[in-house]
């Protein structure tokens, strides 16, 4: 999530401004109070439904996945091959001065624990608690971002009953009937739009960020067991890279296959 | 679920009337029997889904939710970890005089059964059946007032059928054509801002207020399983802070660590 | 499910009779063509669906849960907490006698496998199996009544759809217009009238007369198990009392509390 | 699924045709090119979403459900008992004769199985692979079933909206607009008639029969496995019965119940 | 996926053409700026929605799903029974050259595994994570063409509300109002077309073929299993043709049936 998702954003705005300016007026698709109404009511049910702690918790998770960097699996595995090599030659101890580069709290936490020479049962159980609160965090925002995308389309309704409403009590005069009808739908456009382009959007990108994250998550999990348990980097990597997509994983076919075999007794 | 809730409730509904009184007249959007087919037949079709007593528990869950302090995860492993110290003290009888300041019902259950000297297995399986009724019962009240969500449009449909068949069949004379119309749309209209702005919210708020819950006597659960067993209060704060989310997790670097390391065997 | 339930629905119809008798005229709003279309597709689309087995397991369903005295989980506690007194005094053997005096026949069949000496993996493999089946069962009427409630709009609309279909063929007489279209949207009316007053509450109604049937029969089966290991009756009250809701609870701080510690070993 | 199903379509059918008759003219509500749009784009959709295999492999399922005789769960465990009685007598070796006369390919592999001395584990895992086979395949079929009364009212609308646009684009002759919007709305008629009628109940149908089927493979499953662990018939007989809604479990007030005490240990 | 889906759209795009050039002018069904909004929104949209990776990686999964050769569980097994069959008579070892004729990466890197002896735990848990992540990974495919199946009814209705507001707002001329609502609901006529014969047809071929690949996978898993674990090729092919619907397995009253009793111990 980066410029490329703002960019399509802003680009879906811009093809729906072009069809409207080749096709008719710009300025009759802007009314103030049709965004009052629909953005007022976004807001208002979606304070209602959410407290203002998860509402932040939401802005801080679109601020970090529109800055975070690409996460890199193949880059993960080689990390931690490298600490289960470390580990092999100079102790699980060793590893404690290796955690202040991890940019990865989880992994270094993992790590962290290992060196303090924690059950595995212990590191495995405090891991997989953080690992199921993270994913319910996720699930929590993105059902905010959902529901919005629900509210949207249904304030747009709301605002143009409003105007369907007011036209059908003064119907007196024929000749202002077209405009005020056109007036009523226009908030069924802003809320289709807002749900559209912006709320269906973010929700999807989170889930998609969510994903990779947790498998990222469940990589690193794995691995630290594996590393805790003195296992042989080669066969950490073997496991690992099953997480990798088929086009990822390195060739098998190497001379080392023999040690492989050789280390995982 | 606090003020906040209904303030934005409240909010809500004054963007609405004031997009209604800058673009038409207020008076022709309340209309007495459409209240009355609208509330009459979400209210009937409600009793018929329902027992009066899941009502009655879905009215004091919101009583309570709407009363209830916030609830601090931070506080709670701080209790606890407080209490495992207490225990390695004096002995696991002495925290029978400590359940009198306790507030939670689930801690102060959990810590009577430790005190009675139950068996683990025991303790667990009756605080994972209470936690399961608790879930079944917090869907449960949702359910309710999802139905009431999805009522409500329903008869606002069902009262605007009415409006129309009742002006087609009197067409004769056209001007009143108009004005018929807008009143058949506002049973419309009521249901869309009920659903919208009542019954949905309530219902998400609801949702995040129990998993926060459930969230919490998870925590509890396996706090005192940790404390029946004689485990390092350090180990346990280390365990139970997994359900933090990271941002609130105590910076590990300090020099108990090693601690912990002798603690955990 | 009893008379609460028949005459919410009946409250329910009659909102909706007062509706239209104050803003129109009755007999407008009967039509037999009508009723014909959405009564016989419905039924017709049902019986399509459903096995003539399935609609009479149907129909028990609702005849006995709209008898069915209310299930009171506390007599339920109390009563096995009896039996399980009996057992200690008098051996399992002893509980064949009890089995004349109860009218659940889930509870009766599990004391009589306890009686027949059955296995315990026996018992419950037995209990389990037949949970689960009625708990399919329930999800099967369910299902039903579900499809009913999205048949009934459907042919509405369908009945509509004809109404329509008609009226724009013969579009000479335009005075006609209004009376047919109203006519048209008749059958519409009745199946959301039927959906949302009649199937969608049973449905609901089934649901929660289910969750509780289920629930009491965990419990018993529990409390089956727990009499056969021999636990102590007081343990086993409170192993069970967690299926209550927390207000029903009995508080604990009695005297007998020690006599609990005592007897879970 | 037998005639019943056939004859409830059918007379579904004719319901909506006599109102048509006795509301209009039969032959406005014939209209070639709508059926050939209705028709030709949900076969056309559904050939795109499917592989002839699959669809074939749906026709098979049709046929089958439409000839299969009554699954009788009662006369299966009779079937089953008798088994396990020919096994107590004469030894496993004298089942292979029996398996001549069974028609059940489910209960006759595992029989065989039996037969041939395979080891429990393997034969659980042989009979519930094909079991969770058959299940998921049965899930397929009901899936093109759901995809085909999707499609056809979407194709519906396809046709109404072309119907509408070819009359909007000409409407110079107001008296010609009545019949083509009539013409028109057909397609959304065929549509609606075809997903409720037809592509609706026969999905709920082949659920029915699924759900039926699996329930009694799994009680086949629970039989064999006992038969080959040499359980007494009469425990077997009750094991299974479990499988049986209340009404149909046979009363157990017995003199045999001493039988199985003593027999199932 | 192949020819019959690409074959399948197309004729139903010509079934709709033929439908229109029957019924009217086909040239007023072809409309350049609403052909701009319908597709703008959908890719901006899904553009906004999911990362390049992962559109990228759904345009090769349709490319591969288009190209691959049928899947032939049968050949399957008979190509696992005989691999099972050389490691019996010469050893694990000599798999080694077996796989260099394997296609199926899924089989070739299991038996990479065999060969190189690696505990059967690590070799399952690999090649578990390697299926789940698989799993993954096509139901992320989906639901992309899932959300563009959704984006685009959602961008045609959005195109007709811009239509709509234009012709209301300059409703002086009536003649031309007909033909302006005819290019309105071209865009819903688009978005219903690209959602009903393109996204959602490739969604449930996607997922048809990806329910297939998974099932082959969990046979090569189970057969690679029982490979290490040198049971016997018969008893093998017995468990793996539980897989095959009961129409391709093999009849099993073979005179070798003896042979596979002796050989399952």
């Amino acid at each position: 999530m980066n410029l490329f998702t703002l960019l399509s954003m802003v680009l879906g705005f811009t093809c729906v401004v072009i069809s409207i300016a080749t096709s008719g007026n710009l300025s009759d698709f802007f009314d103030l109070s049709s965004i009052f109404i629909v953005i007022g009511g976004v807001v208002c049910a979606t304070c209602a439904s959410f407290s203002r702690e998860r509402m932040n918790s939401l802005l801080q998770a679109l601020k970090i996945a529109f800055k975070k960097s690409k996460i890199n699996l193949t880059d993960d595995i080689d990390k931690i091959v490298e600490i289960a090599n470390v580990a092999r030659r100079n102790g699980l101890l060793a590893l404690e001065e290796l955690t202040n580069e991890m940019d990865e709290p989880f992994l270094k936490k993992g790590i962290m624990l290992v060196v303090d020479g924690s059950d595995p049962e212990l590191i495995r159980s405090i891991m997989e608690t953080e690992l199921s609160v993270i994913k319910q965090r996720h699930a929590d925002n993105r059902f905010i971002l959902d529901s919005m995308a629900a509210y949207a389309p249904a304030f747009g309704m709301i605002g143009t009953l409003i105007g369907l409403i007011n036209m059908l009590t003064s119907l007196d005069d024929m000749s202002t009937l077209g405009p005020n009808m056109s007036v009523a739908l226009i908030t069924t456009f802003y809320g289709s739009m807002l749900a559209n382009l912006v709320f269906n959007p973010l929700s999807k990108r989170l889930k998609a960020v969510g994903n990779l994250e947790y498998l990222r998550k469940e990589l690193i999990l794995e691995g630290i067991m594996a590393i805790q348990n003195g296992e042989n980097p080669r066969v950490i990597r073997e496991k690992l890279s099953a997480f990798l997509p088929n086009s990822q994983q390195q060739s098998r076919e190497t001379p080392n296959t023999a040690e492989i075999k050789a280390g995982s007794h």
